[in-house]
């Protein structure tokens, strides 16, 4: 993308309203609007990283076998008084009156409508086990939204729902949910810890939350300080495997973590003093197995083996999609903007024409640009007339992992400058060395 | 994807409820099911084919250059009344209020919200022309939901709006638009033709629909029968190019073709008696240039070149991606069940295992379904304990535009079937040559 051609309004100004370093960062990089309180418009720049969080969340759903599909954002109040929790959900709920004068909502989670789907349509253990997810918009009528898509009104969430004949089937396909909710974390360059949480409204005896550590999380969290050492890297997991995958769990979750709300001091004292840890941290997903609470409430049932009908064993989880950005943001940041993960970022790499308008510096970056381009990469190419300071700002606020800046100075030795957003640290090297650094980097093979 | 873990949940019955084919079958294929009167879950095999039309969407639209983002679904009442449409909007509007007794609305469409982001964020000529587009959900609280998804409450539409300094650069973002919806509808299978269309509430001095004939259109429309020979084909297009594209516009409007709402019974007799047609269409995209309306309204100005302020030229532009599906099946089907064009069908290429079980033919089909997956194409594999005419009515309801069928016997002589869902033509010949038609079928490099 040429930057004369793109909509990317920076803001100089840091916004008032904007309390917490993702809020702001998101504003002024020019990722968001807000269009009413908890509510935001994406900018294109916003909705690039979205649409890279989603992808990423799709991607490793199919990789564990579990099916995309889709429910309406507006649904009947039916289905949530037959399960009971119509008149539990509170005020956080949106409920809307339509023209012909029936209860519809706005829904927060959509537990009623997959169960609904199920029971319409599955009589039979044979169609079993079944995992159904969607990626979708929900909204919760927060009474004080905050801290921009951190705590939104409407905000973007990927929610899964498994159908299992028995209680074992059920925690199989919990683990299998754990292990995939950590291959996708670690692809968006998180570090999402299990702690094992509390139901609350949705309910559940099994239930973990992750948690990503940063100072400005909502939870606070006591963890042993092992569990920081755990990476889930690029084993193979077959998802059908019930040992691979409880394996994995105990795995990640047989150290001390918990959230405040199931913190237990003196359980948490049996940990080596020095390994103790109490932080702040952001909640980024959670997994729960609530056995046959809504499949009896609705009766969804299916035929067993020996011919009766039993109520299915269910569990739901949840990636807070849009949430994401922000924890993200709160996780890698400096002082001059974000900086983000290869596995999430908008643009691949930036390219900064140091004297626009220069024929030799113009053409360079052109070729850059289509090499980059050409190896399936998306650029992002500041082609303003524009000083230097400005062009840097801008990069560095947006936080593309890398940049190449290209000038008369550096052309005249043959060389362009290749620097990396984390490090800050530059290296000068010929234009199609930079390029095929850059291809390694994304794992694209060079021309 | 094997069919024994996908969620298929095809109907033997036909639903009494739906009227028109592309409703029966989108329920029968288990695509659909109705979550509440217009609102629609969107089961596995509609949401692959829903994300397939926004995918060319999205594809013809950063061809064209246009810029993607997205806007809330819910919005404040407030942007309407300033452009004066909340009261005009009638009950088609689904109105909210929040919990804090602030009037909210399900967005309808996007006018007042863009030219919002628009006149916040640019205030120079210099930053035009800009065109943003975004496929979001949207609400109409219609008074009679039917057809299916063809007259939903809650759709998927792709909505854009173009912001321009002078009515000629307006113009030409017109014909742009007009341009990437050809190549888009060609891309779908689909002839959509442009037709002289009614401004409506949106407004507009010029405004063509796209329709689709099918003889369930909900208009009627007459036309020169020159126009259906046209075809955009993969003629190369500079969308920068003034000249190229205003040369589209002509070929593709220059003929007669209105809608009933703009038919004039005197200019249609000055076409040759043997070309006048009249038949039913389907809407499926409008595009609109409306000068000033909004900017006016809403104070949307950029300082042009002199200094002076001036409000912005601007357009929309939008394409029903949902009622997309809708339209594509009335259009294509016959007796037995849809007929996928390749560009939007959810699998490229059935497999059917006649003898599940048999270790020669589940071995076969394996090694098919692993060469095309590795093509990169996504077969649907039949590996299911049926009879052979229940696999076979699944394949032709569902659709798919080709399928490769496998059994005992023509494993001895070496071959198998190779099977067109639009002709019923079946051709035997062995596995790998299948193979090899099916991915030059869908432009893949055979291995």
């Amino acid at each position: 993308m040429r930057l004369s051609r793109y909509f990317l309004p920076v803001l100089k100004e840091t916004p008032a309203e904007a309390q917490i370093v993702s809020h702001r960062y998101m504003l002024r990089a020019g990722m968001i609007k807000q269009a009413s309180a908890g509510i935001y418009t994406w900018l294109p720049l916003g909705f690039k990283v979205l649409k890279n969080i989603e992808n990423i969340v799709h991607e490793e759903q199919a990789r564990a076998g579990h099916i995309p599909m889709l429910m309406p954002t507006i649904q009947s109040a039916e289905l949530w008084k037959e399960s009971g929790r119509y008149d539990d959900y509170g005020q956080e709920m949106l409920r809307i009156t339509d023209r012909h004068d029936r209860d519809m909502l706005y829904g927060p989670t959509n537990e009623e409508q997959i169960t609904d789907v199920f029971r319409s349509n599955v009589s039979s253990y044979k169609d079993l086990p079944l995992t159904l997810y969607q990626v979708q918009w929900k909204f919760r009528d927060e009474i004080r939204p905050r801290f921009g898509v951190m705590r939104g009104r409407e905000f973007f969430m990927k929610d899964g729902y498994n159908f299992d004949l028995t209680k074992e089937d059920a925690l199989h396909a919990y683990n299998r949910h754990l292990v995939s909710y950590l291959r996708t974390y670690e692809r968006m360059g998180l570090q999402a810890i299990p702690m094992r949480a509390d139901g609350g409204p949705i309910g559940g005896d099994y239930t973990h939350e992750f948690l990503v550590l940063a100072e400005t999380g909502e939870s606070e969290v006591f963890y042993d300080s092992q569990i920081t050492d755990l990476k889930f890297g690029d084993r193979e997991i077959d998802y059908d495997n019930v040992e691979q995958c409880q394996a994995v769990l105990e795995e990640f979750t047989s150290r001390y973590a918990r959230t405040d709300e199931t913190h237990d001091e003196a359980i948490f004292n049996e940990v080596p003093e020095e390994r103790r840890r109490s932080a702040r941290g952001i909640e980024v997903g959670q997994i729960f197995y609530f056995g046959t609470k809504y499949s009896e409430a609705m009766g969804a049932t299916v035929q067993g083996p020996d011919g009766a009908k039993v109520p299915v064993h269910m569990g739901s989880h949840g990636i807070g999609v849009s949430r994401l950005l922000g924890a993200i943001i709160e996780a890698s940041h400096d002082d001059k903007g974000i900086i983000w993960p290869e596995g999430v970022t908008p643009f691949h790499c930036g390219i900064v024409n140091l004297k626009q308008g220069d024929a030799e510096a113009d053409e360079a970056c052109e070729a850059i640009y289509k090499s980059l381009t050409a190896l399936g990469l998306e650029p992002l190419y500041d082609d303003r007339n524009e000083r230097a300071g400005g062009k840097f700002a801008t990069m560095d606020l947006i936080g593309l992992p890398w940049r190449i800046t290209v000038g008369p100075r550096g052309l005249k030795n043959g060389v362009v400058e290749l620097t990396s957003r984390r490090t800050g640290e530059s290296e000068e090297l010929p234009p199609e060395q930079a390029i095929a650094r850059i291809a390694q980097i994304y794992g694209k093979a060079s021309a």
